[in-house]
């Protein structure tokens, strides 16, 4: 283990200290008595817990952000959010640049245990790129969600333009806070801030990688690399088929859908559709949802968004790798091919690494957090899958829990924003030479 | 997809079609009045889940078995639980003979998509090997079990033997029926009951592959096979590793093992973990532990027992398989090697799949309880598990998930039961020949 550690190190080693450090600063600005509203009660584990989740761009609140936070602490707040979402985009994809020498991905690998070194340019490139696609996206939602609130809302201008850079800025990091205690959902049937919210986490959600490669042709896939088509691809089925059992699994819930009209059952089924993954913002009441609904919502914020992104979970490609690697031998192919390109073996035993080390983390986290709390399975598993994939809905138990329930959920955060990406990029980058190999042989399996 | 149903062809389906046939039969017999007691209500659906749950060596019982069969049903499901036990063993050794060409298993998978052809007299020695250890095993804890009862309980000689015989069969071929409403539960203090019980049921669980292994020298390791290793190796760690945490999550619970004198505690967590993988019977009451119990059960469940044994689940070389993947990766390998012998990449794919498609039926037969069932998922998580890992202990909910959750149930168990042995056979026999390669590109993972 000592080994792994050791190997775990410079890249992926400044992305967890700057994580830490960025934390550190932002729970002391929130523990400062002038970030808590008069007659609220501060506290250093709800000041840690809420830098965690901003920066870690989860979301999941134990105080409600507008009556607990001052200005000051909503701003300390925004700020966060957008470090955080920053700062996973730009980290991660400069670990993805250090492992595949550019940004195509092609090649990926072929360099078996060789770090290329980045050139100051290249990093400088990169952060510009993700500057301009952050505030682009952030800028033309501002102004959608600005407009709405000024003009449908009847806010005043300077109220309205916070309202709408806040959101903007939660849903294109995928952190999820919201202003309103009962997040969006009194925006259910208006899509003039739903759908802009949907557009904002799911571009958000596909990262920079991807960017980069539609910039070679919106509408030409074939333009595209892999890791593109890929993700697209599966975001795409993820959204589009969590909509499809979420409508049937809440269409006539009367806590939930019951009340609304057929065409906004279906918006609010792709707003929670998309916000699972990891978007974190909700339209109707979560804790009234069917039980399979969560048990959906489970699978979908556990598979999470797209690498290099501001979301989170194990990532789409993870996930889709392992069903193309169960699909090629059910069909008995030698290699896993995918659109005409051969998937690598390090890369395969790369996402099930990924894919069953996050799912010892999760169950872990519930066994810990069943340990520590009263709740029963259903709303503890969702509690840290949500947690874990950085998604930030809850079924109602966050403030719940406890102090050790919160530093339990504190570290799920932080392990789950930081730990798929850099473990990636560490397995990546670390492949020793081969010296000899021992004869094959192997047990029988199932 | 009709490719892939074209190719789990001839053995495995012979396996499948034996399996459906004694079905049917069981069914059929244990619908005669003749089988249900005089004011029990007879019904097909409980004479077939009972069948299923007996072939399918399970155990999870709709009906009490002592006070709703009659003796004749009582030895239709002895019956059931021998052919299904023996039956599954001899199939899945077969199975592993036309995959591996040799029962030592060297060499397996060298001899891509090409299937050795068995002489008749390797299935009879097979069937004998089988049949000698079952039998062997089966009088020697009759004849210990017998002894307890008629000299501990007084039962009279014929009924102790009786007693005797149908738990050490029920024990040996992990179908964990028991001819008290209780299961095992007025034993708990008794090691002459509780531990033969535990041995019999490990024994079985090891399968026919490791006895052939061990009569090379049940002492030396070093002359087993790499599979005999690793499953003894594995169900040692499950079974004392499952123990600790059982006592750790149980203690002092007033409901389970709180009465109980320390030692007792320590016998009744060992008879728990051993039974979870995948005997079935119960010393304590399982609808009274702790969440958290549950948990560590459904881990337990899932992973099973050995290959071409009487248990189920995805089975320990499975579990243990992806384990050493992990590690290798972890660790910057380029082969996954264990006790210096290299996995084959094939194999690794195979456990992948195996353990991923396990996953998969779990989620959705844990979703189709829900929706039929008021029960929540901790509960219904639980008995989908014991199900499919036929395993057959329960927290209670078996009797009360009306007429489609016993059909779902049902299918749960016949899946389970074949579903690993029989696609671990098919994927290993039918890899095509590589005509061309495309060139290597991977999209990011994590
Ligand atoms: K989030
Ligand atoms: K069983």
């Amino acid at each position: 283990m000592k080994n792994v550690l050791r190997r775990i190190n410079t890249p992926s080693r400044v992305v967890v200290a700057a994580f830490l450090v960025v934390v550190v600063v932002g729970s002391t600005l929130l523990s400062l008595p002038v970030a808590v509203e008069a007659g609220q009660r501060a506290s250093w584990t709800s000041a840690l817990f809420t830098a965690t989740s901003a920066v870690c761009v989860t979301g999941l609140a134990v105080q409600d952000t507008a009556t607990h936070w001052t200005l000051f602490g909503e701003l300390v707040i925004l700020a966060l959010m957008q470090i955080g979402g920053f700062g996973i985009m730009t980290l991660a994809s400069i670990l993805a640049l250090v492992v595949s020498g550019k940004l195509g991905l092609r090649a990926r690998l072929n360099a078996q245990a060789e770090t290329r070194t980045l050139g100051p340019g290249e990093v400088r490139r990169l952060i510009a790129g993700v500057a301009k696609v952050t505030l682009a996206a952030e800028a033309l939602t501002t102004a959608v969600l600005a407009a709405r609130f000024f003009l449908g809302y009847g806010e005043p201008p300077g109220r309205a333009l916070y309202q709408g850079l806040f959101h903007a800025v939660s849903s294109f990091t995928n952190a999820g806070f919201a202003l309103w205690p009962d997040s969006m959902m009194r925006f259910v049937h208006d899509p003039w801030i739903c759908l802009p919210l949907v557009v904002s986490v799911v571009v958000g959600g596909l990262g920079f990688p991807v960017y980069t490669a539609l910039r070679r042709g919106p509408f030409h896939p074939g333009r595209w690399s892999l890791h593109a088509r890929v993700t697209v691809g599966m975001t795409a089925v993820l959204l589009f088929g969590g909509t499809l059992a979420v409508l049937l699994t809440e269409w006539d819930n009367p806590g939930t859908f019951g009340p609304l009209p057929p065409g906004q059952r279906i918006m609010a089924a792709l707003f929670h559709s998309a916000m699972t993954r990891s978007g974190g913002m909700n339209s109707v009441d979560v804790s009234q949802m069917h039980e399979n609904t969560w048990l959906i919502s489970d699978v979908l914020m556990f598979v999470g968004a797209g690498s290099a992104s501001t979301g989170g979970g194990i990532k789409v490609t993870t996930f889709a790798l392992l069903g193309y690697v169960i699909l090629a031998e059910l069909r008995g192919e030698p290699d896993v091919t995918v659109g005409r390109r051969r998937l690598p073996e390090q890369l395969q035993r790369q996402a099930l690494t990924i894919a069953l080390l996050s799912v010892a983390s999760v169950v872990a986290g519930t066994f810990v957090l069943m340990m520590l709390t009263p709740f029963k399975l259903d709303q503890v598993l969702f509690e840290v899958v949500s947690a874990f994939g950085t998604v930030g809905l809850s079924t109602g138990i966050t403030g719940d829990v406890g102090t050790a329930g919160h530093l339990a959920l504190t570290v799920l955060m932080f392990v789950g924003r930081l730990g798929p990406a850099t473990l990636g990029a560490a397995l990546a980058l670390h492949v020793q030479t081969r010296r000899f190999r021992y004869p094959e042989e192997g047990p029988l399996v199932g």
